[in-house]
């Protein structure tokens, strides 16, 4: 069947749609071989800031998989080198030396986009030309919370508690941080607009470390600058806030078009949390494509039929796709969404 | 002030006391200098396996805390050499080679754990002796769900792909695990209490990892057939499923008589989630004890308020102590419990 060029657009804007968009978290990424072949050949940071490299890896689910939408192949992380700090992966992310203290915070730039960037922007405009409207184009950044756990913490961490020890012993140095990263990323998300991505997302993956009312309190006010702008370019935000059950209230009232589900809670469910209103994305356990076709197709459509109750829904997994993922798994999953009617 | 050394015990069985028990989870552990002292001499799996010196580090935070109760000191994973896995600790634990297929599942042993663990048996007589009815003696395990994870991962991991595939891709055979696992587990906490453990934790740190669909087919039935077990000796039990908000009818259902609450959910949220009517035991988030004396009481209070209204309360943290506490803070934080009077 022919792709509708505007369907996860129009299903980000809330319209009726014929079946439910589809896309994978992480969709350009280590499960595909086409994906391995390149990064044979160069490190994850070139791959991101090479331009011609980082639109082929972004092309190929599209080719691959038939997915109702691209994602810029590029890393949360990949504003803090503009922010003036040391950023490596091994394979998850290194700062080092991290974000501790007051004068860290004070040496931090906000980093003009344009100039340290450019690569993200010129990635786009690839994209855009190569898709030819075939499929639209998402950019996206991680929210202020979650960038700042990184630069604070140093790496990724079960509990973070360099970072979250910051947030009760020393609050008003977090808020110092957060202002400078919401400032950096909502220029770095609206300059994607402005290059030509046509929908944002933004991943709060770290929202579940702290409770609801800490969440209300460091992440919310943030997160919710951020959308602000972004939707001022009049592109549609997605807001995928991980682990965030018990903070369904902030979440919803982050201000985004569209809101992100994890595989943990039915899309039923996270629907009553969030008041009914909104168009949700997600959300098949990513470790569900391990099982066999069947299990697949059948998770799928009961996923699919709990979306099909929604004011809208743009199927998804409920978090990235593993590396160790079958391809077939991936593909499946996608025409079972493309094949469904409701 | 005195301790009334039936305060925890009381708490546990729904009774009124004059202030909520506290203890906390990990208690005895690396942010103590004491157990670090005696760790010097001894691994960890060493230290769990003779009673003398498990029997020094439980009591250590009972002495230098004055907390309300003591916790056996031990792990969750004690059980696996017992059913013909070879365990290390390095420092996590890894299950290798893990279970992966059904004749790795066949294989397993139910122990007899009398034979088989004799010194948890033997250090909670000594602990007995020893408390001489100062504070009561806890046991613990792991639910089976988290066992199962852990014996099919082989270690600790963000996602547990592994546990997960095998849910997905092979019900019957994680079913049969679970089996196996379940009635070790049931053996295992039965024998604590006959040996003289006063009150059953059931710690089910991997309940996260699925939907509340998944878990209340592949965590629940095993964790309310262990509970029903040990509260068939008399013994209350307390059943602590980690990062499980989007579970709550099915954590209420396991039949235990205190249910854990981390510190992601406020204690109101979780009493109204779990339809009001249980003893909760939480939840501040142990990196607060990373922040300022000030803080560290500021926050208890807050957390005691809240307490205050429901049927029942036992303080702890939301999470195991953080061996980067300063033991300062954990004092301060018994202390503010003890001196509150609601």
């Amino acid at each position: 069947m022919a792709h509708d060029p505007e369907l996860f657009l129009r299903a980000c804007r809330g319209e009726r749609v014929p079946r439910p968009p589809v896309w994978l978290m992480r969709q350009a990424g280590r499960y595909l071989p086409e994906y391995r072949e390149v990064r044979k050949k160069v490190d994850f940071l070139t791959l991101c800031r090479t331009p011609e490299l980082a639109a082929q890896v972004t092309l190929q689910p599209v080719d691959r998989l038939g997915v109702d939408a691209a994602i810029l192949f590029s890393d949360i992380l990949i504003l803090a080198p503009a922010m003036g700090l040391e950023v490596a992966f091994d394979p998850g992310p290194i700062v080092d030396p991290p974000v501790r203290s007051a004068a860290d915070v004070a040496r931090l730039v906000v980093p003009d986009v344009e100039a340290e960037v450019p690569f993200v922007h010129e990635t786009i405009r690839i994209l855009r030309k190569e898709l030819a409207g075939r499929v639209p184009l998402i950019g996206f950044g991680a929210a202020p919370f979650t960038l700042a756990a990184y630069l604070v913490e140093g790496e990724g961490s079960r509990s973070f508690e360099t970072w979250k020890g910051m947030l009760y012993r020393a609050p008003d140095l977090a808020h110092a941080l957060l202002e400078k990263v919401a400032a950096a990323t909502a220029a770095h998300l609206v300059s994607q607009a402005r290059a030509g991505a046509q929908a944002i997302q933004i991943f709060d993956t770290w929202a579940g470390l702290v409770s609801a009312t800490d969440y209300a309190a460091f992440s919310l006010p943030y997160a919710r600058r951020v959308v602000a702008a972004v939707r001022e370019q009049g592109v549609p935000v997605i807001y995928f806030a991980l682990d965030a059950a018990h903070a369904a209230e902030s979440v919803r009232a982050c201000g985004a078009d569209v809101l992100g589900v994890d595989w943990r809670r039915s899309l039923a469910e996270a629907a009553r949390a969030f008041g009914g209103a909104s168009v949700l994305q997600g959300n098949l356990d990513p470790c569900v494509l391990l099982a066999d076709g069947e299990t697949v197709r059948e998770r799928t459509v009961a996923m699919l039929r709990e979306g099909a109750a929604l004011p809208g829904h743009i199927a998804n997994l409920g978090h990235g796709i593993l590396p160790s993922t079958p391809v077939e798994s991936a593909i499946a999953f996608v025409e079972t969404v493309r094949g469904f009617r409701g």
